[in-house]
């Protein structure tokens, strides 16, 4: 029996009348979106249009959750934050997304942090578990979306929450699971074609290759792409073609946690 | 039988560091709060409050949307948002409300436009309709509160959506059914004894006397009163005990609407 | 002698993560920038950024203020804000450039409201006159951007501040000297050449001919250019090749007001 | 000859509906205020209203920069700013009161990092570097308000601007002249008169005792008193009263560093 996997992408970036990434051809490559709430990115009229669009597509949604951060596009980690009003903020912004998505006729099935507190979710228990918190508290059935081994995944595993393991398909890993920070070189990959290959391997070997050349069995469910820049589209398409190629069935992952 | 009536008051406009009102009390009071949801006040945890300690107390909750303003507390009018971007901005307050309810273990029963959109909802028909679609694409059982004969009324009409009639216990009243004007002498009521008294009297005679003296009959469902100024808290006080002596039984309207 | 012009610009419009425009090009092209204050487009960091390259090549820069409204980038009007709390958010906002361009080692010589607050300027003597006092009281030598015969030059002529006086590269006029409403046909030229030949002609016939075919008398101090779409960059380097082609000298105005 | 200092106080930090403090009371109170320029707190109108206050009352203003937080009061640390971007930052804030102070009649003489921003000032040599080049950048005879010997004193010696030392009238002291952790007992001082009796104490000992016992000589010019509270305003006029009984000339900083 063939492989299957989704493809996730941050999408729903833009906001009033700026613009950013290429939603419309995000989202015939992916199978599942991460909708901008309105706290780093997206207003109501983005969220909208991402929503309606990808339901056309047959493409999933999710909350994208961010510390309140528009200047700083949420890449800022603003420390002061008890975990209660780290759930409450999450709360929020899903169901923000879920009001969205209700006019749009569709339905938010996955949440995954993003930006600066993505990555606090990945190294801090206590965040992480105050972001799963918040999710429960929304609904038992969002899926969280998790990195295999780092605080994220043991969040939710702890909350009851369904979940799913992603790689990234563009960023090289340390031997603990972790990304390599984009500070040290080879951080970031950006040859389109070695990044299709070593993610097709990664899905067959049901493991990564770290930096240091260590081997760590990972399952993964789904696969992080970018679309914020030409490039970025260009090998998130890359990937997918290589996936489709190799007999890979590309399908929203929330709708392979349900069978 | 005897009188149902609702009371109903704007809760939940404390923002951040800054307090509004005096929500503990008011909240012994009324039997519904109408809860902003961050675009005029109100923050994820402010919210939270609001709805859990209205679920304590048997308190119904409705989202309070208006447009983004915090600087103007929502009282300004905004010009040039077509009738699907004020849709979109409704559906987005409402699920946030519903996110943060979830955590409190309450639900979002009613929707109530706020301030300038609130006033703008009575005399254009187009923005109320637009919210009245907005309200409805998240959810068709969501009650709307609106005036009786205004344009509020005929939007939920239009849009098939649930509805109850409202009277204000502290404004006066023009001879079609909407208020005073505040820059008008009289326009505001501010003896707490006399507005307990023509509130009983609207109720039990089914009617409302305008400035003129015109009586207008008019169905009244839930009455507003304001929790701002210890003044105000004091009148809504006023109005419970007055109503409560002659008999008249306080109930949350979505109970009775159920029935 | 010949003929001298200024080209003016909306710059700075960028915010945050997202870009709007192409601030370089238009640098090239114009000889005064209306920069973006954060309060519908520009954060200090884009502030910044416009100021320090228009000083590195002598182009002027102005405060163009605008109501607080990022998602609708100015564009709505804002009703309900007395004329003193109109003032102070001009001063506000004119003061927050000139922090950011002593920084840039620039100087803030001139004031343009912005779009929705521009448009009101236009026909409103009370806004009109509320922004000409909130200008006036940072500084009496700041330069007022008006419009001929319109509200906003009545402003600044009653408020004693030094002006000068514009035309709009690409619209249509109305008899009484306001643009043809952007919903009428024939509203915005479109066409480069035509749209340049236009201009020039304006200058040397000191008169601006209206949709009905009207001569209307204006002298011309600024041309207002846009630099929002690669088609507009072209447009306003077509004006300034048009111009200086026929021997028209391009020179910031607040060069010209000085002698 | 008598001694003189100054009392400071944190003002202006209401916003839009919401009022905190009670800056008439403190106004008769302190002989500076640092006024929340909109990051955190303070709007345009209020920002106003203090400026001309405090002219009217003969006390000095001072801006009060911060990260922008409105959400959480400017008390949260915000990571991931360039120091360039925190120059900026700083720089608009200043310019946005200068503008506001122009138009009440008064002069902006001060700067005073608000919140989370002033407390990593204190320990951070990185960002206090750039809030001092932010200060500069503005103008040169903006006067710092530091700690003694911690890194905002370090900060305004290297940027060669001029400078205040500040002690707390209401909060112990670590031995190497930090504030002790409000998370630790006794940190802050609640008794109004043994706080004015240790302020007098200080003054005229010149010289800090610290929580272990420590005493540590330091020159004091300015004292922090706060009013958010109505205890805290009790405070500082306890504190006031004392000094001027005690024959203590109170007078803004900015006055006797001109001497």
């Amino acid at each position: 029996m063939g492989l299957t996997v989704d493809l996730n992408s941050d999408m729903g970036e833009s906001f009033g009348a700026w613009t950013m990434g290429n939603d419309e051809a995000m989202l015939d490559i992916v199978t599942s979106a991460n909708v901008a709430c309105g706290f780093h990115a997206g207003d109501p009229n983005v969220m909208f249009a991402t929503a309606r669009i990808a339901k056309d597509k047959g493409v999933a949604i999710g909350a994208h959750p961010s510390w309140p951060d528009l200047i700083g596009f949420g890449r800022r980690v603003i420390h002061g934050d008890s975990p209660a009003e780290i759930e409450r903020m999450v709360a929020y912004q899903i169901g923000a997304l879920m009001g969205i998505a209700a006019m749009a006729g569709h339905t938010v099935t996955h949440v995954k942090a993003h930006g600066a507190l993505g990555n606090v979710c990945m190294v801090d228990q206590d965040v992480a578990d105050a972001v799963a918190r918040g999710v429960r508290a929304v609904s038992r059935d969002l899926i969280s979306v998790a990195m295999p081994g780092l605080c994220n995944e043991r969040a939710a595993h702890k909350a009851g929450l369904p979940y799913v393991r992603e790689v990234f398909a563009d960023r090289a890993y340390e031997d603990n699971g972790a990304l390599v920070s984009r500070k040290k070189p080879g951080a970031v990959i950006h040859d389109a074609d070695f990044a299709a290959e070593r993610v097709l391997r990664m899905l067959q070997d049901r493991a990564v290759t770290t930096a240091s050349g260590k081997v760590i069995a990972v399952e993964i469910d789904t696969i992080c792409v970018h679309g914020d820049t030409p490039t970025a589209v260009a090998m998130a398409r890359a990937i997918r073609d290589r996936l489709t190629a190799a007999g890979v069935t590309l399908r929203p992952f929330h709708e392979t946690l349900k069978v």
